[in-house]
């Protein structure tokens, strides 16, 4: 069985927002007990993130280091159409991942105890991001 | 279903190379509507890039970065059989993907409007890359 | 078909372990010819790496990049309740993989020759690490 839907999520910007209940809900509704969910962002300037999912603190640290390392309006960048974060947000999406497979196990995403998925908005400003859900399995 | 194909690229050293039309159009010859599409690559030293497709100055960009973020001939590493770019296609490689999975939505990969996939080689002479195309749906 | 397997590992603690021939094994045990294989960590300082598997070099060059790339115990974490290596651990494990999907290819993952599959422990202490596999085709 192949199921496909739609998220839509309207980000207030730079930061994480946690998915994780959208897609166990999603899963939930197909039936499917055993097999594979992927979850893909439609977008090039935002990203997912699997990651610990109880202290706030550790993606605010996320954060931090990726700042750190792809800075905003580095003059190496070129490509700047749209502000100091443009390029940034292009980079710090392909170091992360645009897609996350999960498997789905008596009827829900097998997440360890710890993991969340957070769709990673890279642009300071706001944005509608899309995000597809592929459910495959029994 | 599943159908599996495979790709054959021929590169001309460092650099992305778009894929985006020779997987849709192995996506299409499958007959499939609704499901996945998987893109792997054999290879230690090329990855896949999942990247804005309209200004070629982001790839230029990203190739800026990581060349500052990965040093070719760094003295801390000991692998360079190969000689400096070696160990720092490896280590590219890792912090990019091998494989990347997208949706298939109305017998076509569902991308962004910005979203094109790229073969990303990161040896400075050119290689002839083998990639594997695994699509499975209804 | 689809098929869903746990593999335990018991880490020595930070460093990568080669569990190549445990996923091969799981695959050849479904009987499946064509198709995808699943491999997903459930926790978040733990990764996966798709790396060159012939000279051990290779995977010390990573560790070595790695931990220059994130500093255990560096001033702009907040997160350290676990110790210096635990906000690091985290980043590490964003910046790798918790999940890879393989090609299955005439009842095996077609790899790369040069291609080996290995668990990242991030942390500095040992930790015994859960890894589901699904396996998915005809």
């Amino acid at each position: 069985m192949v199921e496909q839907e739609t998220l839509l999520l309207n980000t207030k910007g730079r930061g994480s927002y946690n998915i994780t209940e959208d897609v166990q809900q999603l899963v939930a509704s197909t039936g499917i007990e055993t097999g594979l969910c992927h979850v893909f962002v439609m977008h090039t300037s935002a990203s997912l993130m699997l990651c610990e999912n109880a202290d706030p603190a550790v993606r605010q640290d996320m954060e931090t280091f990726m700042a750190n390392l792809v800075c905003d309006g580095d003059p190496m960048f070129i490509h700047c159409d749209e502000g100091p974060d443009d390029m940034a947000a292009h980079v710090r999406t392909v170091l992360t991942h645009s897609d996350l497979t999960l498997p789905v196990q008596a009827g829900r995403c097998a997440l360890g105890v710890w993991q969340g998925i957070f769709l990673w908005e890279h642009r300071t400003m706001g944005h509608r991001r899309k995000i597809i859900v592929t459910m495959q399995g029994d």
